[in-house]
């Protein structure tokens, strides 16, 4: 009798990216076992693939099922809400581990997610990123559909790329809307789609605005990368901006064809840049 | 016939503060008249004193009104929503001055309002600061009330410092809320309010969180002052804060009997604070 080869371990939070890289690893002949997390991963998105259902902080039966399914690398994908520690009900352990993370619960959410990928490697699991096998998820920079930011939008999303980088800096948010160099609304703990919408209350007069999103200097890419998807133009446009600016080969576009399209139907722009070129091509 | 003595011109927005404004005026030996911003100024606050209504858009007659009243001497005061272009209707004398205003108009509150101050000053108008009549409504630093903040809410403050200073050099909003060293929203447009709100909706398990305020690095303190009010202290406790750390000598409170009566009867801490002094007294 054989063993089993090895397969790549899945922890599945919510939206469509977890059976994308399950069908990227399984087209590359690899074996795939999803662990989906309770309230959060989409029972359709598992239903095709071999999966189980675990709450978040039973670390134990997580740990277990992945070693009892031969899982050597591991992809954190798919949205959770950062749970309140009264939620959680660790298991013994999920306790052990909460001990390990430490301090790191209170140290923002990359100190956080930081800590579980380097907890999940000293357990014996290579940690890999989702864009690894997601690569038509990753845009290389340059615009993406018909539309095109003219000067004013451009001149906007470079002052959303000095307003990112400096709250990524301290820790906060991954975003922000700019419109005609006034910034409408910074993102923090609400997440991206609560900022759109605050942002279309704050409109001004005049061109529309953009949303500028990137990557956290120091993020854990493994963990936590930004995502754009249908509902995120659509969020856009409903707050009365022209377009979406984001970080080339650091954001996954969790459905590219229907970020495309969706682009397309709005008018909005969708660009994937470089904030370092974009700072510098002009003053 | 003697010339009627100079008068303190003063241009009201909303809240009580106008009326606190005249009030000092006129116990300086001063005569004073209002204009009140149409929507904005708030009737029983202007009744006790001379004063007439004007549309922010009405440049010309607000300039004749002040010429006609001698006013010599101009305080902005109380807060008006930054107006849509649209819904200004200039009068002839109120399109000029857009013109004068120009790129400003697009530059940040902050360009805004100074640009205004310099034009009220080209104009002949010498524009005082509110806070050089309301010396009782600027605290020094130290803690007002019974309540103070512990290690942890200090440590709380200090981030949230360096996270509006990094804001402010930005021209984004005036303050942010931290909890337990996690910052779970930051103030852009919206304002102080609207962000308590959402604050309270991300709330995390421990200790609550602080607001932090403070003028912005270059901010026209003659136009745009940060306040605090009664207001501020129930929505911060309604977002389940510990207490408010704002700026010690640039912040107005709008009533700091009724502050520091709040914030006995809520628990909440309400400190005044040197910002360089606060950073540089712990790691």
């Amino acid at each position: 009798m054989t063993a089993a080869p090895a397969a790549v371990g899945i922890l599945a939070g919510g939206g469509p990216l977890p059976a994308r890289v399950a069908e990227a690893a399984h087209a590359a002949g690899l074996a795939v076992f999803i662990i989906g997390f309770e309230g959060f991963a989409e029972p359709d998105v598992l239903a095709p693939w071999p999966h189980e259902y675990v709450r978040l902080g039973a670390a134990g039966r997580m740990l277990a099922l992945l070693r009892e399914h031969r899982c050597t690398e591991l992809v954190l994908i798919g949205p959770i809400r950062r749970p309140s520690l009264r939620s959680l009900c660790p298991d013994a352990e999920g306790a052990r581990i909460l001990a390990r993370l430490g301090k790191a619960l209170f140290a923002g959410d990359d100190g956080l997610l930081a800590a579980l990928v380097r907890i999940l490697g000293e357990e014996g699991f290579c940690v890999r990123g989702a864009h690894e096998f997601l690569s038509h998820s990753i845009a290389q920079p340059g615009v993406l559909g018909r539309f095109t930011p003219d000067a004013q939008a451009m001149a906007d999303i470079r002052h959303g790329v000095r307003v990112v980088q400096a709250l990524g800096r301290l820790d906060i948010g991954q975003g922000c809307v700019v419109q005609n160099g006034v910034v409408l609304a910074v993102e923090a703990m609400e997440g991206t789609d609560a900022m759109l919408a605050r942002a279309g209350t704050c409109q001004q007069p005049g061109e529309g605005g953009v949303l500028v999103k990137l990557l956290k200097p120091g993020q854990e890419k493994r963990a936590d990368m930004p995502t754009i998807g249908p509902q995120t133009l659509h969020n856009a446009h409903a707050a009365g901006l022209r377009g979406i600016a984001f970080e080339a080969g650091n954001t996954l576009l969790t459905d590219r064809d229907a970020c495309e399209a969706e682009a397309e139907r709005l008018g909005l722009f969708l660009i994937a840049i470089d904030p370092e070129v974009c700072l510098g091509s002009t003053p």
